[in-house]
């Protein structure tokens, strides 16, 4: 067989098991649309940053929409996931609070939503034990994303970083969360929770099982590309941060890259720069960027960036007053972090007990 | 270079890093001798099984002086390591109770001696996460004794095996314990706490180090055989249980293989049999084998037999009327157990909140 063939057969593969997925995913969300109360969601963010637009769009909105449906809404600063590919944990607490400031200014209620981080949950973090002894090495090696993150940190491979989808594992099973949204590239993590789940109610609990197999929501939300074009990222310099002052917004959007073509169009694959403004631009508006396109015309980049900058501030105005209005008392954001804390730890000791009932641990 | 050669180059290193070993071994039981007080130890058993004759001249005699000295001692019951290598926790309730009655029947006094599972302390496993980051995979994989438990149990390896010299890593420091008595097939497990310690201190508390670098006490112990000559092993069935009554010890000790030469004297080499009986009974009276030999001589393996016997049977008397007497009241032995918990897991919180503190993570 040819390379380029083995190639395709590949695509076709991880084309069809996403397709599969997909099917999955959608009657998932028909079932979530019919019974939220059925369904218990975990999703999460490393602290290594602050929040920028596109996590706005591509999972924020959609976490404070599930939670608004009646969905149990689970939220985990993942802090120990900062060490998986790097020596320090400079900035951790700010990052962290910054999360929390974020989340409830963008419509997440603590009331509805459990916030909290894995330092502050033994009782979550002792699943790693038993879960650890129910997957292979071979299992752990095969995991593509722990591949290409080892290889994207240029850190060597750590412990962590190899076991790092069970401890995902631990914070999706811990509160027994059924359903969790994921972009693609994150599939195999759900796969290895679902197989931890079945072997663990397998080998302990076949009669009274103790864990769901959770299901995954892919995201709908469209990848936001950064200013320039590129991937969104800290280290390019071309994310909107939700936090940033009108002001420094305004600045990053004016000196974002454009081309040297005068009239505005939307092209994304031979026109990256303009076209990231355009999406970025219907994006905050709700319009087709096509649209927008056709309305700029001649008026070149500078009207473009006016329109993008104006929209944008615009959009995170309500966001960002609310920010502000939250930031004049830290002490409570600290205390929506203790609440989350103390729940999640709960949480975590009844599941703990159960699993210690299960495997004949209760001496 | 030879296959021979390469062996003895290796053989050499090993047995140079070996002798720097007991170097050190030897200045800590020095150290220890003269200030006790300033030692905490940590040790432990898996509970996969009840105690024989050669867990008692092998450690736990040990850790009854360590206690009596005045050594802080601690005791790990390892329960999750119990499926390192196993699908199932069979027993596992009876296993860990029979341990303590057996610790304390042999001296170990609770008031003294923490006694406590992995199972039942969250906060202690808790340090898995971080210190998951502090060693690499290869760093996993050189571990010769995880390879050759691997080998030995049939079984793939798993996540848990992989990383349980991380686990001991976390039974040992988070109680501080800076003294951990071993055989010599244990060393790198020690080799890689010390690592563990000294990297997050290094990381994280350069000016105010959180863990000691434990040192290794080598056990100057006799490996026990079995009374068949092999090593003692459940699945051979040729162990003296510590718990067994009288009667079950003569018939055991009646039926173990000896040779055809009348004759009785010492020779491991060549007569294994005869001599594992010599060298149980020199232990259990403190006599030189070889004399016991001598003494019955022609009177052959029956005579033999019977002076094992008597004399195993003489020496686990008040151990066994001991344990027997605590059995009464299996209550007291759970609350020993609870109480030991509850303590590993404060000391444990305290560690974590230096930890947590010593990473950036109280928020």
């Amino acid at each position: 067989m040819s390379d380029e063939l083995r190639v395709t057969a590949a695509g076709n593969e991880i084309s069809a098991s996403f397709q599969t997925a997909k099917r999955l995913s959608d009657a998932t969300l028909a079932k979530l649309e019919t019974n939220p109360g059925s369904f218990t969601m975990l999703t999460g963010d490393r602290p290594t940053g602050r929040l920028h637009l596109g996590h706005y769009f591509g999972s924020i909105r959609e976490r404070v929409a599930m939670q608004n449906r009646g969905v149990r809404t689970n939220i985990i600063i993942a802090d120990y996931q900062v060490i998986t590919d790097r020596d320090t944990t400079e900035h951790i607490g700010e990052n962290v609070l910054n999360l929390v400031l974020d989340y409830m200014a963008a419509g997440i209620d603590p009331e509805k939503t459990m916030i909290f981080t894995h330092s502050a949950a033994p009782a979550e973090n002792q699943l790693m034990l038993p879960f650890l002894s129910l997957v292979t090495e071979a299992e752990l090696h095969r995991n593509p994303t722990v591949k290409s993150e080892m290889e994207a940190s240029g850190h060597a491979l750590t412990g962590l970083l190899l076991t790092y989808p069970v401890h995902q594992a631990c914070d999706i099973l811990f509160c027994k969360a059924n359903v969790v949204p994921i972009g693609k590239d994150n599939l195999p993590h759900v796969e290895i929770t679902r197989t931890i789940a079945r072997r663990f109610n397998e080998r302990y609990a076949p009669k009274n099982p103790v864990f769901p197999e959770p299901a995954a929501i892919l995201s709908d939300a469209p990848e936001i590309p950064g200013l320039d074009g590129r991937k969104m990222s800290k280290s390019y310099g071309n994310s909107i941060m939700l936090g940033a002052t009108a002001e420094e917004t305004a600045k990053l959007i004016r000196k974002s890259p454009t081309d040297s073509e005068r009239r505005i169009t939307f092209d994304p694959v031979n026109r990256p720069q303009v076209s990231a403004l355009l999406t970025t631009a219907g994006l905050v508006t709700g319009r087709d960027p096509k649209d927008i396109a056709e309305e700029i015309g001649e008026s070149g980049a500078g009207a473009l960036k006016k329109y993008v900058i104006e929209n944008v501030n615009e959009f995170l105005a309500p966001h960002r007053e609310r920010r502000a209005e939250l930031a004049k008392d830290m002490d409570s954001i600290r205390d929506v972090l203790h609440d989350g804390n103390r729940r999640a730890n709960a949480i975590a000791e009844e599941t703990l007990d159960e699993v210690r009932t299960a495997m004949g641990m209760k001496y």
